[in-house]
């Protein structure tokens, strides 16, 4: 445990002076932070030739292997990542709202820095870049975990980052790495309430599962999007075949691509062979219920699974319902609480679908790949939450940071 | 696992209906259950009977026994809070924001119940009644787990609640009941993940630390408060006087009583007897540092135990500092994240407490007693976050909501 404490102490060391930062001194080392990161990318890319050679050693999976790799673009790709958080807004210290009570007291909610954020993420190094990038401007000192295949390339990075901090007389321990691949540090890390505001893990299902159910740590589950999209009686078939094609394969490996589309059946039959023609262009294999088949000959049979089924690949369920209830109904059941669309010309289909649909970001005609910090409008993000609570839908800096009452009062007492 | 598996699914159906329901009708059905509870409290008197008898037979304390009995005024308070509730403005259904982006999309943010709320909370049969008609109004299902010795009295309230629910059309399951005095139950409903969206724990620190360490639920952590008081060097000091003797001991038992003293050791000799011969008039016992003994003789001295210690009772410990530097580093190191005040007539002192103390309501020359749901302006409330996830200070309607995006679209693909 000591080891882990240590950090968490200087951690909390650093969360006091992080707090009452200004954001021209937060920007200032982040700039720096990216200057160093590309002056110096030679150590990070022999750092990463380690992680590499180990991971080819022991057999990782191409796709695993991309993610691990480092080269100049995506060195490059970081420090821009950085100068983007640092012409950023500051979130912390806006006064949401201040009113005066009867009393006289002003009471006001004022934005300041959550404390200190632990990031659990696998072996990306990019991440860890990122990851500092925002949780620093918002305030935040931050722990990272990253996945032990990246070990070398993490500490690499790391020492960068703490190196412009020092150059620029700030807290070195504003980012700090657990820099060990032994498991049971994490199950431990994953306890450390005493020291750690929020955990947020970054990665897929089996990661962000273990770390919810492992946590005592409030834990922001960011992740796992089965979106659909709902083809309605009185949609543009046209304008319906063009979304699903972008929500389904702009983009195939992602969050908020489209996993299953759910179609009325007064439109099956003529829209399904449209969409089917489109989505060949890529090779989406169709998987769908009996009457989507009769509608189109492509489509092979789904399973119950299917409706579950996130693939992050060329697949796409298809579901045809007798009215919008029965898709609601069935969205709301399969959905992971990501992104979902309805395509429709009906006014009152449209607000329902709004009101009823239980997700982080509801559309309307529209595609789902929109659910994004950048398309939001707030830039960078630290990931996408599909829980209730704290934040829903893409987490940008204002995320990062939680609001404490202010009270401006002169002598008054409860009665 | 049958038994809570079922009242999880009942719960989730509950939840598709409530989502959508109107403010009138929501307030018909809390103005029922508030009738209900009046007219048949002789039901609820009866089960309350038994289960004062039972705790009497175990030999429970007194103050307990105090706040398991139910009686005429109790009932009629229960129902007036469902009143109250019934008339507080709906938060569902507001749109907090929304803009156009340069591609023409409207994404706005909607307020939408979180879904569905499990409260676990001791024997004060009250809390059944008002947690209810909180979670209910916002529009959410409730699963309850009231203190074992309860049982009956919880049984009798939540049979009214869901006849008066009934009689309005609305599902009896929006209020359920884990009846049962199984721990082993509550430990499963702590993990339930799939059917609970959020666990808001109500009780002492050893009930909330126990949620807190139990839950894969995210759980809202409301609670403890050791709450200080600065008197600074500038202080006007008989206003301190006044606003000390109201923290300390306007009410006693609550977590927004002040349970400590700071002082700037400019002022102790002049203010720590002034302070003393007030408090004397509650006979509040003080336990202070070296410096404050010496400052007044009836100070007995304090331990380092006293620092961390809510005390809830009529004792004040007393630490003196010598400058604002050392009153911020103590308040941050022992408090609990609740209400912190400092009576000061400086301008920077003042700011610079409000920015750089921790909690999750700061004051400048007022009493601490301040933090609550009615005292800010906003009703009745669930209870004090102490957390800095989702909600801060004291919960009312807002907090027991969620926001989801909605994003109106005409084709919009993304490139």
């Amino acid at each position: 445990m000591e080891y882990l404490e240590q950090i968490g102490i200087r951690a909390k060391e650093a969360e006091s002076r992080l707090r009452i930062l200004g954001t021209e001194e937060k920007n200032r080392a982040l700039r720096k932070a990216a200057e160093y990161l590309v002056k110096e990318q030679n150590r990070l890319l022999a750092a990463n030739g380690k992680d590499m050679e180990a991971a080819r050693g022991k057999g990782m999976p191409q796709g695993l292997l991309d993610r691990l790799a480092l080269n100049e673009e995506r060195i490059r790709g970081m420090a821009e990542g950085l100068l983007e958080v640092a012409g950023a807004d500051d979130p912390v210290g806006e006064v949401i709202q201040m009113k005066k009570r009867p009393n006289g007291l002003l009471i006001g909610q004022k934005r300041v820095p959550l404390g200190v954020v632990g990031i659990i993420y696998e072996a990306r190094p990019n991440v860890t870049a990122d990851a500092f990038g925002l949780c620093f401007k918002a305030g935040n000192a931050v722990i990272l975990k990253g996945g032990s295949d990246a070990l070398s390339s993490n500490e690499a990075i790391v020492a960068l980052l703490q190196k412009a901090l020092a150059d620029c007389g700030l807290p070195e321990t504003a980012v700090q790495l657990i820099a060990s691949t032994d498991r049971q540090l994490t199950a431990r890390f994953m306890k450390m309430n005493r020291y750690v505001d929020v955990l947020i893990p970054r990665g897929g299902a089996g990661l962000i599962r273990s770390v919810v159910e492992g946590s005592t740590v409030p834990v922001i589950e960011t992740g796992t999007g089965n979106c659909h999209i709902y083809v309605d009686a009185s949609a543009d078939l046209d304008m319906a075949v063009e979304i699903l094609f972008n929500a389904k394969t702009q983009r195939i490996g992602v969050c908020n691509a489209c996993e299953s589309l759910v179609v009325h059946e007064a439109v099956a039959d003529a829209f399904l062979p449209m969409a089917a023609a489109r989505l060949a262009e890529k090779k989406v294999e169709l998987r769908g219920d009996a009457e989507a088949m009769a509608a189109e000959g492509s489509i092979l049979p789904a399973s119950e699974e299917d409706w579950g089924t996130e693939y992050l690949d060329y697949i796409l369920s298809v579901k045809t319902v007798r009215n919008i209830d029965e898709a609601i109904a069935h969205i709301n059941c399969y959905n992971t609480g990501h992104s979902e669309a309805i395509i429709t010309r009906d006014y009152a289909n449209a607000q329902r679908f709004l009101d009823e649909i239980d997700a982080a970001a509801v559309y309307v005609n529209a595609s789902t790949r929109f659910t994004d910090g950048g398309e939001f409008g707030f830039g960078a993000e630290i990931g996408i939450s599909t829980q209730k609570l704290h934040a829903r839908g893409p987490m940008g800096l204002k995320e990062l940071t939680t609001a404490k009452y202010i009270i401006y009062g002169n002598g008054q007492v409860r009665r």
